[in-house]
Parts: structure tokens; C-alpha cells; sequence
């Protein structure tokens, strides 16, 4: 996160919605909301959560300055009367962050439907910070998301995030290396990402590099002589097979200094040809161990593909189509009443409503049991706080499971309690190994059972009724 | 722009490069660079210039801060060796920026191969700016453009930018929201970037504030009694005739204390057939000023159908697919070396090389003479400010085409003198009126003549020549 304070990032929706809860008397009233999905991003069967840290940090830091009020002060109404009362503007200024929030640590493979967060707290706090964190976490999720399966398609090569250029402006790319490092990269080649979150950071030359210098071969000689432990020659500003030669006498030239040429990079072209025609010569002149990496427009489509034609490319530098999710730019995260207290403070339950089944949403104070045999998760239940009795879930697809709630782990931990932050933030190395371990563990990813405790499950089917 | 300072904001290849050409004596050298894109996006026939105040913060700020130099001498080269000397990090800490820039004003309109940035200066900083400049310029441009595209879909209607909670990132959303309102929103819901930049900020209710009532009429006549003057009702919660009844009711209710409904707004549903059902539903009951918004994954192609089919709606709330420019989420915009002065003070100019003729750069020091009859455009020249003999271009559909240089005007205007801005940067609203100007005075913008004027057309073929 760039900015300290990004209280002001909300839809104007939030604060006139605000002030009517206040007007009302009804702002301090506790109430529940949900952050969650309802389906898997780019056509897949995962999800990988990320952006909590950012949230942590907004949320910190979430007050009104004298500034945010003043110019609160200058918005009108339809009328041209001012839209927020004075008396409103003071209760802002004063007001402090009480709500208890829980979340699903970054890092984990969670599925629709499932809370990534949870805010319980005074109804005016819990609607205002609703913009600010889908933002966040929609984003984050979706890019880690990304990277987990361009990660997957790689197969154990090197992935290098290469998308600052064409990433949705400074934080969106800042955003985005952070997230494609947890969803399983190997380093960005963003410096002030490495700075500011600890990721490796990676990059050589680019083509204007060789095109400063009358030859290619005097470009390649002057950056080994800066930098003889750091080459991977950009191989392709003229001619491919012609830079790959250049590089190869490069190499033999670096060995008698007692340097290794790291490798050369593929930026245009059929990698495939090239990448086989480059492994070859550099086999051929004794340099077994440079690596091959390519550049240009790929995902995990493309490197698998790359991959089935044995490309012999091993290092993959991935930029526009990770950075901007290039074939589903968004992920369509909501963030939905669930509970609210009546005037006898008891829960009174919400459901959304929706012609679309799938855009219904789920009553209750939810949390998420992950049911494992020997670490294997093997169903998902979410269900109520409220209703302690866990023993049965009826799955989105239909089926009816038992569970013992014994063999279960909770995904939602405790990250704020009446507005503190009490969760101790594990490092971005840990969170990245988190990732990869992940999608090893589901057996049948496809099919993998996820669906609502069955009395979360009736008391749904309740209300829908009684609404209609 | 959130961060004051984004000058690690960089590929580390800009820094190793910028390391070799310090190492060889290189780094001072006068070079140019232009920043360019090669197609319109969204397969359109027009593009707006967006991002220039970004652009000119980010340059303002350029300086590496003792922080940043501690970072980069953490960095270690391949053989784990540091990758920067310390003499050389000395040499970025004291570092000014020294560069002429030169740009196309923002709202402008322009064409493929264009210069919108033009960089000349020491080649260590040129080359060093490249990747936040591209980030920069790329996202903003591409959002104006496709907010304009919208606009244009809307025809006279009111647009409003709703993307924050699906934008990529704080920051994603804030640009988005600058450049939205440049290529011809109206306003937007986004509350910071309201405060930032001195747009216009909309919004009225979510359907989490129905669901917080016994009833809907409940919901609505508690927002009402709280902003009786800013009253647009959600009417789609629960069933949307229903809604729509509802608020019909709360609108005569307002006008007993003198008040008029703004209208209501429909976010699910069939927006045709529930836009006209409303619009009758609201002229029956004497409400034909109340507005229809209209919002729910709308684009410039959903607004174009919904029109087609007289759907009554005449305010329409663009998100995601605005903010994100969801069908083609990033503008490929690239940043080439395009001369360098020689051992002998004079151009040596450059172009880079590809298969793909459209992928081959202009060399020059170049600028674009719009040619002008009566202030309606009618050819573009692009030209080399060294070359003063503007008569004659070669269109890039090969026709020959003669003007006159005294018709033209240029669209690169100086920004930047010796690192010193001189630029006066206009009102918001004044680039949104020249936006919103622009695409009317192009008469078949599809067919509009770009090119190189001759002598730089007879300079690329040379040199085009001299490299196979």
C-alpha cells in the first residue's frame, strides 16, 4: 500500500448511506458482512486468497482527517444544499475503528461462496470500509490467483513478473508483484516492489541497450565488462541465431575472465524454434548449463503449450498478462449483509435475493471448517457461529455429508478486535510457501465437496421463503 | 499520484543498463527516446492522450533518496557478489534530472505511432525513466479512451464511473477515475479521487441498505427523511415492479414536503424491458422527470443494444468494465531509443528492427504537425525536427500527400526544460472539454491520413537498409 491513509477511498454511496444510519440512530447497531466470490476466476477450479496484508494496513489507519472533512463539507446534495450535516462531519472526525474482523490468512486455497473476511461490528463502520477492501482483495486474490496457475503451467521452471509497464498504474503493479510472488513467482523485475516487500528482484538488458552501440557484440562485451556475474544476453534486437552466437563468444570470452554466462533471453519469434535452435548451439559450443529464458506475451496457456513442444525454455518472464489479468481482469468479489441486531439484540439473519441462485446470499455469523483426513482436506463446510452442532453439511451439489467437526480446521482466523489488530503477520516467504503447498494437497480439486452446515443450510431456505 | 516519490518505480534493468553505460563512460550522452503505441485499442479508430500529469509528478519527484540506496546495495549479482558499485550509487544519490520532455497535451486525439512522450537528455536518466513513464501514460490513456468510447455509446446521456471496488488496486481505481472523467464522464463514485482531482462525486444507496429495513418502503423513507434532496431509489433488493411502486410512493410522499424524487435505479434484471416498464410506471403516476440509472456490467456495447432498444434509461453507471477496460486491459505502448549523439556531437539516429513491419520504430527527433483546414483536421505528419523542410509525407497507406506547414499545428508542446517543468498543466475540466471536443472534428476518422514525412520516411528506409 502506497498511500497511509485511504479513508476517503470509498463510494459516496457509503457515507450518505452512513449518514442516513446515523440520522437514524441505527449507526451503532452491530451487524455482519461478508467478503467472498461466487465463482473461480479465468475458467478454473482454485483460488488462491491474497491482499489481506493491504487491508490490515487500510483499515489501521482508518480515520477521518481534517482535510477528508473539509472537503466532505463541499459535497452537495441534488438540491445544491450541502449533502452531510456539520453535527455528521464531527461524529466522522471522532470516529474510531471498533469493528472485529476475521479472515482466511493469504496464502490459502479457498473456494466460492466461502468468506475471505468477515466484519462484525457498528453497522455505520462495517458498510463504510466495504469499497476499500473488495478493491484490495478482489484485486490481490485475483493476480495471486493468476500466478498460481502460470506458476503450475511452468512446472517447476523459474517464473520471473516482468508487468510493470502495462500494469494498471504504480499500485496496481506494486499490487500485482506482491501477489504474483505469493501466488508462486520466483522475483519481479520491479525494484521498488523488491523494496517494499521483500521479493527477489531480477533484469539484464533491454533491446535499447544493444541499439546504443555500433555492434551487438560491443553491446554484449561492454555489459559483461560491468557486469560479468549478471548475463543473460537479450539475444534477439537484429537477428536471433546471429545473437546467439554473439553470446556464445561472449561466453567463451567471460570464461577466461573465470565468469559462467548465466543465459540469453528470447523476447520475439517462435520461441519454440528459437528456444531449440538456441539449446542446441549453446550445447554445441560447451555451455550445457545457460539457461533459456523467453519473454513476450505469455501466460499459462502459452507455456504450456511451449512446454509440449519441448521449447527447451526454462526461465519464463511473464509481464501484461499476469499484471492485468490480461483474460479476466476482475474479480467479481461482493461483499454482503449477513446479520444484524434487532432491537432485543438478537441476530436477525439477511439473504440477499436474486433471480440467479448463485447470487443468493448466505445468512449467519460464517466461518469456514476445512474437514481433513491425515492433512488432506477432503470437504469444506461453512457454517453459522451461532449454531454449535456440526455434524452434517448439505454440499452445492446436492449431496448430503457427514463430518466430524474434530477433524476439521477453521479458515477464518482473528485478525482485528474492537478495532485492534491483534493478528501477527507472517512473512511474504511463508505465505508464498503456503501457496505452493496448497494445490497439492486436494486430491480432486474438480469435484472437492463445498457446501453449507445443514442448519446454516435451512435457515437459508427459511428465509428465502419467507421473502418470497 | 499517491506516492511522492516513485523513482525506484523501475525494472532493475533500467538500473543495470544505466550501471553499464555509467561504467563506459556513457551515461551523459544526449539521446532521444519516444513513447508510443502501435494500434488503438478495443479494435477502435481513435485514442485519447491520458496520464501527463501523472507523468510530469512522477518526473518532479525523480531523485533516489538514501533509502533507496541502501536497498540497491542490497542487491546481489547472479555470482552473489553486490550488483552496483558504491561509487556508482553515489552517483544516482546526487543524480538530477536533466531531461527535455515534450508531450501531447492530455484529451488530445491521436494515432498509432505518434510520439505522446518524447524524452532527450543524459542516456542513463532517458533509459531510466522508461518504465514508470509507460506504466503511467500507458493505463491512463487506455481508460480515457475507453471512456470516451462510452460516452459516445451513452450519446448525450449522463455516464458515471462506479469501478473502485473491481479496479485494479487504490491506485488502479483513482488513475481510472481521472482518466474516466477526461475522456467525458460525468462524475464518479469514488470519494479520494473526488478530493484528489476535483471531480464531480456521485451516489445514493446499495442494496445492503433495503436489506438493513423490515421493509423496503421502510428503507426508502428513512433515506428520504435524510436526504430528501438526493433521492435516487435501488428499487431491484428484492422485486423491481415492487420497487419501483415503492418508490413511486416515496416520491409523492417527498413532493407533500416539497421535494422531487431524482429517480431510481435498476442494477439487475432485464434493463431493457425493466426500463421501460419503470419509465411508464413513473409518467402514470407523474413523475416523467425522474430519472432511470442504470447500472450492472455495462459497457459502450451494452449501452449501444440498451439504446437500440429504447430501454428509457438516461443515466448509466459504468464500472468494472470501465476501470478496468475489461475487454482489453492494458495499452500496448512501448518507449524506443530513436537517436544518440556520436563520438562527433552529431544524431546518430536509430530504429529497431522486427519481422513485423509495424513493429520496426521511427528514428528522429520527431514531433507531429497536425495539418489543419478551417480547425478541422485533415493529415497528421510526423517529421524530424531536424529535417525543417515539411512539404511532402508518405501516409502509412503509401499515399503521397502534400501540405503546407504553415496550416499545421504541433501536438508535442515542451513540458520540461534542462529537468526544470515549464509546463502550465490545465484545469481537469478544461482537458475533459477538449476530449469531448476532439472526436467531433475528425471527419472519417477511420480513414485519417498518418505518416512520415518524406525525408524521415527516405531516413528509415536507409537505415532499415544498413541493418539486414
Amino acid at each position: 500500500m502506497i498511500a497511509p491513509n485511504l479513508t476517503l477511498l470509498t463510494d459516496l454511496y457509503q457515507l450518505t448511506m452512513a449518514y442516513g444510519y446515523w440520522k437514524k440512530g441505527m449507526g451503532q447497531r452491530e451487524s455482519v458482512f461478508h467478503l467472498f466470490f461466487r465463482r473461480h476466476p479465468f475458467k478454473g477450479n482454485h483460488t488462491i486468497a491474497c491482499g489481506l496484508q493491504n487491508a490490515i494496513e487500510y483499515l489501521k489507519n482508518l480515520n477521518f482527517g481534517k482535510e477528508d472533512i473539509a472537503y466532505l463539507a463541499t459535497i452537495k446534495s441534488g438540491d445544491e444544499k450541502p449533502l452531510f450535516s456539520d453535527d455528521f462531519l464531527d461524529y466522522l472526525l471522532k470516529m474510531e475503528f471498533q469493528c472485529d474482523v476475521d479472515a482466511v490468512p493469504e496464502g490459502t486455497l479457498v473456494f466460492p461462496h466461502q468468506p475471505l473476511l468477515r466484519i462484525k461490528g457498528p453497522l455505520i463502520q462495517a458498510q463504510l470500509i466495504e469499497t476499500a477492501l473488495l478493491n484490495i482483495i478482489n484485486f490481490s486474490t485475483l493476480i495471486a490467483t493468476k500466478a498460481s496457475r502460470i506458476v503450475r503451467a511452468a512446472a517447476g521452471d523459474t517464473v520471473l513478473e516482468f508487468g510493470l509497464r502495462r500494469a494498471q498504474g504504480p499500485n496496481g503493479a506494486i499490487s500485482a508483484s506482491r501477489a504474483a510472488y505469493i501466488g508462486g513467482c520466483h522475483a519481479t523485475s520491479n525494484v521498488l516492489a523488491g523494496k517494499m516487500y521483500d521479493i527477489p528482484v531480477k533484469g539484464t538488458h533491454a533491446h535499447s541497450w544493444v541499439m546504443c552501440f555500433d555492434s551487438e557484440l560491443e553491446a554484449f562485451q561492454t555489459y559483461a565488462d560491468a557486469m560479468p556475474g549478471n548475463c543473460i544476453f537479450l539475444v534477439d534486437t537484429y537477428d536471433t541465431e546471429e545473437g546467439v552466437a554473439n553470446a556464445i563468444k561472449m561466453g567463451q570470452s567471460l570464461r577466461k575472465r573465470g565468469y559462467e554466462m548465466a543465459g540469453i533471453r528470447l523476447d520475439s519469434g517462435d520461441l519454440s524454434a528459437l528456444g531449440k535452435l538456441s539449446r542446441q548451439m549453446l550445447d554445441d559450443a560447451g555451455f550445457p548449463n545457460a539457461k533459456i529464458v523467453a519473454s513476450n506475451d505469455l501466460d499459462e496457456y502459452r507455456i504450456h503449450n511451449l512446454k509440449e513442444k519441448d521449447s527447451k525454455i526454462t526461465v519464463w518472464g511473464v509481464g501484461t498478462r499476469l499484471a492485468t489479468a490480461f483474460d479476466e481482469p476482475a474479480l467479481g468479489g461482493v461483499y454482503k449483509l449477513a446479520a444484524i441486531r434487532d432491537d432485543n439484540q438478537q441476530w436477525d439473519y439477511k439473504v440477499k435475493l436474486s433471480e440467479q441462485a448463485i447470487k443468493v446470499s448466505n445468512p449467519g455469523i460464517l466461518n469456514v471448517l476445512r474437514i481433513e483426513n491425515e492433512d488432506r482436506p477432503e470437504a469444506d463446510v461453512i457454517f453459522n457461529e451461532e449454531f454449535p452442532s456440526l455434524q452434517h453439511m448439505i454440499s452445492f451439489s446436492a449431496e448430503n455429508i457427514r463430518f466430524s467437526k474434530d477433524k476439521g480446521k477453521l479458515l477464518l482466523q482473528p485478525i482485528f478486535r474492537k478495532g485492534k489488530c491483534i493478528y501477527q503477520q507472517p512473512s511474504i516467504h511463508d505465505i508464498r510457501k503456503r501457496t505452493l503447498c496448497q494445490l497439492d494437497l486436494f486430491d480432486n480439486i474438480e469435484n472437492y465437496p463445498v457446501g453449507l452446515e445443514k442448519e446454516l443450510h435451512e435457515l437459508k431456505n427459511r428465509l428465502i421463503a419467507t421473502k418470497k
